[in-house]
């Protein structure tokens, strides 16, 4: 199999990020901030390093500032809800998934807030006067993407964050496809809270996901034991406790520290630049194959992360996906919780096939990728 | 290190259940349920798996019916206020853990609804009636634990779901200590939904839990990318899609499926008679040791699950633990996050020493713990 499918979770990790997993179950093997005996603090220590590993990954506000959670969409609705009262308006981008737009649209079908959609153009100038333009007086949030996780455009986050500082509205970046993958800096990027899921570009195991921030005020979405403060039923108010209730992933939290771990030893700047030569190869490729579509011309000029979204004329992204598969290629068709995206790129009728590389994507997987959608394209497969 | 800790996570897990985990991250390795290749497809077979597992385990209303959630906590969460509005009446019986006093006392303060709590007895037609006189007109939902998390005491669920099916009552079981430690049957039991951990009695990884219902109609808590229904901007209402939000914990579920097999093939009553004989030896030696409080004197008699509680004449039951702990042995002082418990038997000055032994446990474990405790009970440590 060629898994071209990272940007859905990353495959296979790497066996270090296993071994820390399994591990965990001798070393860390007792519940965190439960006990008092040596094992559960050995479990709270391995944890509380995991926290300050992301914080200094991120440059965040402090490892108590890093709460865990499963995955990014929880982290992002802990986030959004925790923030948000009646009356209050929300700006987010033309490329925001379903883990952004849904949390969104409920709170505005209960009639307590509206949000509105800003243009991320090609010219970044453009997108800023379109962010700068959909900042209202009541608006209190902005949320954006660092990736879009469809056509793989980057969104100009520090210049979108020191506009949301300089108008005075909170800047939550959705790290889904961005941690990991491009360089995020929370303190330059004014980010007042960053969403990350561990299983993607930081390589940990599916079921990990963190919420960095500030230290602001949030109101927890999810109250219960937190092993502090036991005897009052109010949730506490310290973090990062005020965002965990119940038992942490332990192992997850492991594997994803070793993942962390490894990207760090390899540079995000060294993996951005690897894998998105890969993809930049494959573009071309297919640019030159009769009948594919492709939807960001810019993609060699500009800014793009390692994931990039085709069609075939006449086709739908399912059909395509599902040649590929057959033939031994993992993509993803569809529409990949992503209706904006959609929306705005013209793609609402098709989907995309979307492919995403990475490192241990070579040459020869390249050109049997390329011949194979050649021949879908040239109707070659029934 | 002898571990009597079991209560806060099973330790050691299984060798099966580490390497299911292990083995995960290479067979059921892409994310379920996301794209349509192999291996999400064999991966969301796997998880598929798990579900009809844990179904037929609880004897539920079928495998969409159960919903994974990161631990039971968020579970409860997730119950309990997907289905409580404005007005509502809540009965929670007086060994209520804080995963289910706090999301109550959030949303009691939010003026939202209100909660009485009744005294389960020694003698089980009091606790019927106790029960049966909390219920008013108002009341929708009856939240009960399995069994005590701090004085191993089971409810008679049975009779409380009868009586609640009868008053038109949603009946909610906390299922922390008793999955895979009890026999829990939804439907000769009348659960209408039952929370439960992965990594207590279940032997699962922690970081796993579930929420398994008749198929009633909750309002999500979290909303997000499910893979299904991308084009809609509300949540989906199919199940398990409309509870599971997000990438999916993969490796603790395979870790979790594995444990359930392992309960399953060791029988939840043989475990508990095992389990139990340990703890009532526990029980009688303790009771033989000048200046040792112990809270359920009908131990012997009644129903107890394998958790028990004792405080030291004097001293506080973190002192007594750390004691322990210096010698290697793992248990729990304090609280154990259940105020309700302690205001209730009169530990709220102290909290309580628990123990919570499992099947490894043998009679030197037991000897050794019992030296001790004599030890410090008559001062000869400092």
């Amino acid at each position: 199999m060629i898994y071209l499918d990272n940007a859905a979770t990353s495959y296979p990790k790497p066996r270090t990020v296993v071994n820390a997993v399994k591990n965990s179950f001798i070393n860390y093997g007792a519940n965190p901030g439960r006990s008092g005996h040596k094992l559960s603090v050995k479990t709270a220590l391995e944890v509380y390093e995991a926290r300050e590993i992301l914080n200094e990954f991120f440059d965040g506000y402090g490892g108590e500032f890093v709460s865990f959670t499963s995955n990014c969409t929880e982290a992002l609705n802990v986030a959004i809800k925790g923030v948000l009262t009646n009356g209050d308006h929300v700006v987010i981008s033309s490329f925001e998934h379903n883990s952004v737009t849904r949390p969104l649209h409920f709170l505005k079908e209960k009639g307590l807030i509206s949000y509105s959609v800003f243009d991320v153009c090609d010219s970044t100038e453009k997108t800023i006067e379109n962010f700068k333009n959909a900042i209202k007086p009541n608006t209190k949030l902005a949320v954006v993407t660092a990736v879009s996780n469809v056509f793989g455009r980057i969104l100009p986050l520090e210049e979108l964050g020191e506009i949301a500082k300089n108008k005075g509205v909170l800047f939550f970046v959705d790290g889904a496809q961005g941690a990991g993958i491009i360089p995020i800096n929370m303190k330059k990027m004014n980010i007042s809270c960053l969403c990350i899921p561990g299983h993607k570009g930081l390589l940990g195991p599916m079921g990990t996901g963190a919420i960095l921030h500030n230290g602001m005020n949030f109101l927890p979405l999810i109250q219960g034991g937190t092993g502090s403060r036991s005897f009052d039923l109010l949730q506490p108010s310290e973090y990062p406790d005020r965002l965990e209730s119940g038992t942490l992933n332990v192992p997850g939290i492991c594997g994803l520290k070793e993942g962390v771990r490894v990207v760090k030893s390899m540079g995000v700047d060294r993996i951005f630049e690897e894998e998105n030569f890969i993809c930049n190869e494959i573009f071309k490729g297919l640019k030159n194959i009769k009948n594919v579509n492709l939807y960001e011309e810019n993609r060699m000029k500009n800014n793009y992360a390692p994931v990039l979204s085709f069609n075939i004329e006449g086709k739908h992204s399912e059909s395509v996906s599902a040649i590929l598969d057959k033939h031994g290629i993992a993509v993803r068709g569809g529409f990949h919780c992503s209706p904006l995206a959609h929306n705005f790129m013209g793609t609402k009728q098709t989907g995309t096939v979307r492919i995403s590389p990475s490192v241990r994507t070579d040459k020869k997987d390249i050109n049997i990728l390329l011949n194979l959608i050649r021949k879908i394209a040239f109707n070659e497969f029934i």
